[in-house]
């Protein structure tokens, strides 16, 4: 059952868009087969080391909705260099780290099984933003139509704003 | 949708039998709006620093299954007493600490929503191995027939020699 359950994951790994995200994939399965870390691996990968970070899917709903405060999932890859300009952006951008510390913060190198995370299929980077009534904010996009929650480092203003929109909460009419 | 779906999480959450649980949970969100970790959070959350942990259980299934390694899972909580104790003799043990690279690690705070890693239900801490084959050894287990799979402190050896046995790749008949 587990099997069946799990299988998807491996399939929709394949699906990831970025250029070299298979080739990012073995090489960090090689880096970390011969050399050793040699401190603690960090939950922000570089995305802002002074925030605090989700470390799972699970994690972040339940804080998001117990907190009140809205999502940010930033899906990344560490070999791919669209997502790793995009982080150095992000994380050089003082109004950015100051806005962030208002959200629930995860950052997934590894897709989650929930289709909602991918409303236009799955590809890197994608940046996405939960409602803490965990209602995705669909809405909420970039400026590329064939990928409407991919962010380039100049969209990092539109980024910024599309953050400022997120923390407006959506009302539950119910 | 997405509201019905995760909702279980938070629901699974209540059941967390340390007895400490929730009371930690609320310390721990507490502490992160007041005080501001000074070091980036790590991956291995003291369980072994120089040891490679995956960030989800996506992750961890997808290397388990790729290294062909056996994966363990550790579910702990920060502030349960039980946690504390087995974590500080889990990373002192050498043994342990040598073993335990041969294996995909993963240490979670929060539920996943996969019931096959709660045979018994959901405590802290509960430690389930997997074989790369992606079937849940229920069969290793501890001491405690009603928390089959929990370790005291004590049961240090115990572990060691169930580590050494899920070591032992099963074998796919079909």
């Amino acid at each position: 059952a587990m099997e069946k359950s799990y299988m998807s994951v491996f399939l929709l790994l394949v699906a990831l868009s970025c250029a070299l995200a298979k080739d990012a994939l073995k090489k960090e399965t090689k880096d970390t087969k011969e050399t050793k870390p040699k401190l603690p691996q960090t939950l922000s990968r570089g995305w802002g080391d002074q925030l605090i970070w989700t470390q799972t899917y699970e994690e972040a709903l339940f804080r998001s909705k117990t907190s009140n405060k809205p999502l940010m999932i930033i899906h990344h890859l560490d070999d791919c260099p669209h997502s790793q300009a995009l982080k150095k952006v992000f994380a050089e951008h003082k109004e950015i780290q100051k806005l962030a510390e208002k959200f629930i913060l995860l950052n997934l190198v590894y897709e989650t099984t929930d289709k909602n995370l991918s409303p236009d299929g799955q590809y890197v980077p994608r940046i996405l933003f939960i409602d803490p009534t965990l209602t995705v904010r669909a809405d909420i996009t970039g400026r590329y139509s064939n990928r409407l929650y991919a962010y380039e480092p100049s969209d990092i203003s539109l980024l910024f704003s599309n953050m400022q929109k997120a923390l407006k909460i959506l009302k539950t009419e119910l």
